[in-house]
């Protein structure tokens, strides 16, 4: 058995005693320099690019984000009287064509459409485009089965088509009379491609945006409560005159996007408006201010579906009978989405980065202790030592 | 003090000399085994498991996305003749069951209801399976109190409910007559958990999915450009046959999520919609599909609030008086949830990863050192060394 | 040419061959204790704080999720009866003031309101407030020419204010008459800075949220499907006493974010409700709830369009004549944002950290290695070694 006493001094000595590597000093300047070099590359690549130019001292988190919208703009339609409650000289404004009224991160703009007014529960011919709704005979009509991404259910009846001539077709329970699926409607547009609320191209979109970092407990805003009032007010955002302005306008987003006004809004199509936050919270280099970026997210020759529209109805009562316009929109549905990081100093990544890079260092030495033992002529000598 | 001719040459000295650890070599199979044998197994967890498998050499980003729908299909319900404006037959497309019209990253559709129509502004008494609104007499209703969870006001009367024979309630302030909250309501329902719009299982929903990798600057879409339109407009998804096909019949969606139409459509549910993107970026080994995969986010079991619900209403006016009907409306919500990431080589991860695995290299050598040092026999002998 | 024996008994030597460096041991207790010391703050910092502390040995995901709220509540106005449909005592419940009635990750609930009854399709003069409206004579009213931010496109006309006595501003196209853009509205506020729907105070809103881990495979959802049906049904959120009750009071979650229902309910305002996951999914430390926090995102103070409110329109029929009745909504804005990280074992993360710290710990050696030779006293005696 150890005695205390002998088992204390050994725990001593470990705690007083200190190794350290024998070191064989070569003088040679082919092998000093190769090392010194691989030494400089690695030192540069971990200071210069991994800790200073790539902030590897800093712990990094993406933003949490809030953004509410408001949109600005009057639009005029003068479509033909037989729209009923649409036809004439028709006034649109944000509540009329921003649908709903508020989203999440996102707004939609109701550019162009297709209003098919009146529509009751009733009765009526398929429009003849769908397949499988041409027929002969009551019998190529099997009641209450629905056409395929049809209008309703087959009643049974084979009837005359109220849009083309001399056709019949299968007569179906629906909200009666169905969609006429076409664009343009006719009425005031001048050009065939011109979408109804042409004046879009003027409208303006107030975006706030509210950004968090909780691993920083710090929040950011695009619109600063230090700015001047008079002039957010009237701004519009130019990526080099007013880089900081949260008003958009329409037509230049779009140029900036390199897409045209027509060729968005006449078929409808999903743009971005990309807001890049890289801020950084250490408080000698404090930032943190967006930047803006605008494209067209969809596909405007998506094989299936191409462009951006959706179907919506308003509904009212005549004479106790429901009755309902349905609107087929047309139009640009902006996504906010906001990209980018924040970063705070924090001592994690910088000793991991560190302490990689020593070890990457220690490649240095074993890549010269390869050629000092097996490559140069002098190796027989220093193999010995 | 130091001469200038001293100082350089002392610097020259530190560039142009090497220090090396002087080796010592051990011929020992047993030592030299269980060094090679740490070593391999780091070497192969490094470079097999971190580098390759796990592609330690790329730099990763999760996807930004944008999600726009469109659901396409028709229901019928023979709902009783009191329900006004909805009673005898009705036909119900995407427009009338899916509310809102669009939602970003998702969308409801509705597939039961309960209806309360012709409701207006006056005092009717509350629906009496509301705690604390039972009454003797006048002054258990203490006037302008809210019903808790209730639908009004009381207005300090108590009188005979229009429900339960016989049961004194509050009166209130509130849209008259209150909701009858029992599903399912009468009508055409075949069975007692049918829901009423029982052919949304046939209905079938297109989903387009943009997704961004801003850090690589590369974009994708579940819908490719290159596509064959034919083919994409009349596909439907299926995991083995057509897994690459945008459009998702309800019924097979419900299928693979191992649940059944009626479980979630009676009662309403949150289904997610899961897109898996695993991307590729590296030159050599492009590759970027969106992997689809469904499941019930609700608990069908929750003790609060079981599937999913919500109350909205639909106002029209009469003689001057404002009415509402109000629907509530269960349905089933679909989520659609991006996840993934894309993956491109940086210097960066794979630097770090090298350095680390270089690090744990060591410690094979240190190993070995206490082997050395502290267990083998012929320990003194190295030791003297 | 190598011969096939001496090439295998290299290769052999190789692997039975075990190099280690030859070590100086050097017995001073100053030198050991630096030394020791350095190498007890690395361990301590690699095992305390980065492994144990921050979990280290963990991989992390942020979690996907989502949210389904329900508010419940009624309110009740006494308006003047010249608002025409909402004059008089009008009560006001979740599908009147919820809009629109669902939403992800987010709820609107309008506080405080501004209706603008009767519009139709019309012509009127536009409101004085607008620059550049105010005319003397037709011709400062270019014709089809667009009010700035205004309500509609001039006439060309240049008539009598319907709003401030004997001013002359320009006839617009619009929806007419135009919205009186002031608050409060007459009616029933007993003080200047009260909300409409000042019961809003006391509404409930129900959070359901359900969070996935992909990577882990794992679940979790704020409402236990073993909680106690009873309890959750009638709870109310407190930070002390009932930390994972679902149902928050409204006046609470001012209370926490340190705000007035007055301030952020007259003008609106987008309150934060954040839920953070802290979850451990590994088996023997497992744990996952949920905390919840509550913030006001907006900026009060902001230099354009403080609070938050959006304007939406509720359309009729009367006479073929198309009404809308315009709310210009003041409300409060629940942004849900999902917070958080789930961590579970994994060997990737583990085996960086050691080996980045083993690096670490080399530099106690090097440190050394520099007192050593450089500066303690007997340096000759070590370098000399």
């Amino acid at each position: 058995m150890v005695s205390r006493g002998e088992f204390c001094s050994a725990v001593l000595a470990v705690f007083f005693e200190y190794d350290t590597n024998k070191i064989v000093h070569i003088k040679s300047k082919k092998v000093g320099l190769i090392n010194r070099f691989i030494q400089l590359v690695i030192i540069v690549y971990i200071v210069g690019y991994v800790i200073v130019y790539k902030k590897g001292y800093q712990e990094f988190q993406e933003p949490y984000s809030s953004v509410t919208t408001k949109v600005k703009g009057v639009s005029l339609t003068n479509l033909s009287q037989q729209l009923a409650l649409y036809g004439g000289v028709h006034v649109w404004d944000s509540s009329d064509f921003v649908i709903p009224p508020e989203e999440d991160n996102a707004v939609f703009v109701m550019t162009n459409m297709i209003i098919s007014p009146n529509q009751t529960q009733s009765t009526c011919p398929e429009d003849p485009k769908f397949p499988n709704v041409k027929c002969t005979k009551d019998s190529d009509c099997p009641p209450l089965k629905p056409v395929e991404n049809g209008h309703g259910l087959r009643t049974g009846k084979c009837v005359l088509s109220d849009r083309e001539k001399n056709k019949k077709v299968c007569e179906i329970y629906s909200w009666c009379p169905v969609e006429i699926d076409e664009l343009p409607m006719p009425g005031n547009n001048p050009s065939k491609h011109m979408p109804l609320l042409g004046a879009a191209k003027d409208f303006t979109l107030l975006v706030k945006n509210n950004v968090q970092f909780p691993k920083f407990q710090e929040t950011a805003r695009n619109i600063k409560s230090t700015g001047n009032a008079s002039y957010l007010k009237g701004c519009h955002y130019d990526p080099k005159t007013d880089p900081l302005c949260p008003i958009f306008k329409f037509d230049k987003m779009f140029e900036l996007a390199n897409i045209t006004f027509e060729d968005i809004a006449f078929q409808g199509g999903v743009m971005a408006i990309i807001i890049k936050w890289n801020c950084n919270f250490d408080p000698l280099a404090y930032s943190c201010e967006p930047k803006y970026q605008f494209t067209r997210l969809d596909d405007s020759k998506s094989p299936i579906a191409p462009g951006y529209n959706f179907r919506f109805a308003k509904y009212y009562v005549k004479d106790n009978v429901l009755y309902r316009t349905l609107l087929k929109a047309y139009g640009i549905r902006f996504a906010i989405l906001v990209y980018g990081e924040g970063g705070k100093f924090s001592p994690i990544p910088l000793f991991l980065n560190l302490g990689s890079g020593l070890a990457l260092l220690g490649v240095a030495t074993v890549l010269c202790d390869i050629v000092v033992l097996y490559v140069l002529q002098k190796k027989y000598f220093y193999r010995e030592k």
